[in-house]
């Protein structure tokens, strides 16, 4: 019996730790099975394990160094200057130190490029739909999908985005790529330009005027085309010409440049010339930068990457093209010239404008945050430079705007600022004495009172811009009120 | 006693399930530890769970149509035309199909363009190292690490590559890059045109030249620079003048173009004129192609990714530079051009290059590979090619190379073919009617006895050459043995 008892007592106690066990094995089997399916089910992390897959250590790579900090104020690349075997922090202008975490000190705000890192921020935010991975076997053939080198989904895809945009009429249109504007603004002289006439085409634009245009011709010094001034001489010219019948003047050998919005002056411009040879510039022509009356409906129209999406290294333009054989020629220059755009690029973009699409019509949008980083910005330096009536800026008018179905105020790429003093003739200097750096009006084929302020830059190189012309005009109005 | 012996009994069974089950239970406890390390270890599985990374949808989609199968005859890349939801097979030459499984009848063999696709396998089996993610915020402003919107890394890679493979001195040398080598042969032309001179510079090749030399002076139409025909013919003109003493025949205005080895006979040239305003084109001049007998030391010498690393369609070549005017002159054409290449592109080169300098010296890398496949190529086509004499292929000799460190076998890009009957005398039409598309001998300003066939494309491009080669001299054979 007390055997029995003991046996039983035994048994209870053995029993007891069995149902333990039991119970911690069943648990810890639950907890595999769970890893188990976890495991397998996760296709991605299926294929990572044993083996990892091919884009994995690209992955790590590039997200080890959107990781670094550079404190706000720069910003690590996966092609950067390594140091200590990491790529080293590029700074903002008046930022420095491995993190980008010290204020130089007598820094001058720099406003001169046109580097549109306004729009950083918003590739910040779509990190997940942005990025592509570039195999290393990726379209390695000259070929592209379509003809003459271009991607025909990209092609697609950016007509599709003039459409919702309503910036350019693109049916019945040729498309040509370039890399960035720059390559097809000539690209498009050399194609308006008569081949077979004795005498050069004369290429013209309206004063102020982007410098490039001018710069392009003369280096590339074609028997084809020659710069012959500004537009409304011309003009002036063709009617006295016409009213004391010495010919030879005539207008059909002319190609002109409009900028619209200007660069620098942020107004909406038109041709005074007419005719087909209009080279419409439309790198600002985008929600961000203006109102957007109507669908325009030129010969010729050149937009870019640059200033619509902000990526203005990748080297991406493309132009809307009406003649056939204009066409033609703009491709065969292409070809010659560089063979196409880098279907690299290409790849890039057509992610690049699937993210826009993608988020047209959703809160924050890429025009939605353009325009409201870019009015900010023309608000805060109105409100400093109206301060004192030494400096002026250029007056845009609120107008309404097809795209945002509203009227909507002023927003430009630049401010185009006058000195108004007598004594300020070379506006650039006056600025440069305060710490800012500047384009000066004559570039621009201007007075050198005018100077062109940058405004598409980085918040940092906007904010060290308001704070020194904040100084300024302060400084200035302390004076006067002496 | 009985009852003593069933406890013990008891006891014994409980405890031999108590011990297979502490054993089950360890076990699966070890799994459990093992799984959960290995969860919380493997940092990228860890950053996947809960949140996926913001590469993650990229990889995943790169993965998924790098895994749709074309059947070994085509590809499908991320950026191909779209069918039914995903990117379709882009096929290679004589095959269709939604996955290229079908050959196409009455097919040609296509030896014509210089697609380098005899390089794809390699970057297959260098998936892992060579593949690039591209963050949407990558570099977007203008600038590079370096000047000139050149990045210093990729640069470095670039010297360092030269150094390795022994083709060319980088020591005190300027680089700029451009958008192939395309780019760069016209972006020197003008920078060695005298830009004060009242005449142009004279622009010259030695037969047969690479057609585009010639092509781009005449499209161009600079004042600066004119075509003036072949570089032999201006030999005997000078000394024929120089020996009349009719002057102005002087040869410090011509700028000449050299290619070694040459497209199209990969036989390695000098200089006719000498002289310090000499282009080397070195496209060719890698260990794939041919022997490096020494490394070039030349004033301008221009270089290309598309030969050497088979992407062509990146769009890259640079050019090292001994003379900084020139230096300055070109890289300020490519700033008004095109502002530099595209830093996609640069960002992509740096990791093929990358991959090119770790893989060096181990089995396969990329130059054994390449003169492997050559040679191979080269080997067979000579076989069928010497079976009858109505053709003959051009001889290159085996030379000492000082990259291989070993006398080798040729293997040029480009196959010079000859027809050597006197009916035939458009050999392209001969080989036309055999199906096979190749570049006529005129293109190249020579003889239209003479026709390049490309040997860098596809397997199946080459394999199909020689089978349309094979029958057309099989064909010749009987029947003039008949």
């Amino acid at each position: 019996m007390g055997a029995r008892a003991g046996g039983r007592g035994l048994e209870l106690r053995l029993g007891s730790i069995n149902l333990l066990l039991l119970i911690f094995f069943i648990t810890s089997l639950f907890f595999n099975v769970y890893f188990f399916f976890f495991f397998f089910s996760y296709s991605s992390i299926f294929s990572l394990w044993p083996e990892p897959r091919w884009s994995q250590s690209a992955a790590e790579e590039a997200e080890a160094v959107a990781a670094i900090s550079c404190s706000g104020h720069g910003r690590a690349f996966v092609d950067g200057i390594m140091i200590n075997g990491r790529p080293s922090c590029e700074c903002n202008t008046c930022y420095h130190g491995s993190d980008c975490s010290i204020p130089s000190l007598d820094c001058s705000a720099d406003a001169d490029s046109g580097n549109p890192l306004f729009l950083e921020p918003y590739w910040y935010r779509h990190a997940k739909g942005s990025a592509v991975v570039v195999a290393g076997w990726h379209r390695m053939g000259y070929d592209a999908t379509g003809e003459n080198f271009i991607s025909v989904e990209l092609e697609q895809h950016i007509r599709k985005l003039h459409r919702i945009v309503g910036n350019a009429v693109v049916d019945d249109r040729f498309i040509i790529f370039g890399a960035g504007s720059t390559q097809l603004l000539y690209a498009l002289v050399h194609a308006l330009s008569p081949h077979n006439s004795s005498s050069p085409a004369s290429v013209v634009a309206s004063i102020p005027y982007y410098p490039v245009y001018k710069m392009q011709v003369d280096l590339f010094n074609s028997k084809l085309a020659e710069w012959r001034g500004v537009t409304s001489s011309w003009v002036n010219e063709s009617i006295s010409s016409s009213s004391s019948s010495s010919s030879d003047g005539s207008m059909n050998n002319f190609i002109e440049f409009v900028t619209s919005p200007n660069n620098p002056d942020g107004l909406l411009k038109q041709s005074i010339l007419g005719g087909s040879s209009v080279i419409y510039d439309y790198a600002y022509y985008w929600p961000h930068f203006t109102a957007i009356p109507a669908p325009s409906d030129h010969n010729v129209m050149i937009f870019s990457s640059s200033k619509l999406s902000g990526h203005a290294s990748s080297r991406f333009g493309w132009a809307l093209i009406k003649d056939e054989q204009v066409y033609k020629k703009a491709i065969y220059y292409m070809k010659l010239n560089t063979m196409g755009v880098s279907r690299d690029t290409q790849l890039r973009m057509l992610k690049i404008i699937k993210v826009i699409l993608a988020e047209h019509g959703r809160k924050g949008d890429i025009f939605s945050f353009g325009y409201q980083t870019m009015r900010e910005r023309w608000t805060k330096l109105n409100k400093v430079v109206s301060k004192s009536k030494r400096f002026s800026l250029q007056t845009i008018p609120s107008q309404y705007c097809n795209y945002f179905k509203t009227i909507r105020d002023p927003s430009p790429a630049y401010a185009w600022l006058k000195c108004e003093r007598d004594e300020d003739q070379e506006c650039d200097v006056v600025l440069k004495n305060a710490g800012i750096i500047c384009r000066e009006g004559s570039l621009f084929e201007a007075d050198d009172r005018y100077v062109r302020l940058s405004l598409v830059k980085t918040q940092d190189d906007f904010d060290q811009l308001v704070q020194k012309m904040d100084a300024l005009v302060s400084d200035h109005s302390s004076i006067s009120s002496i």
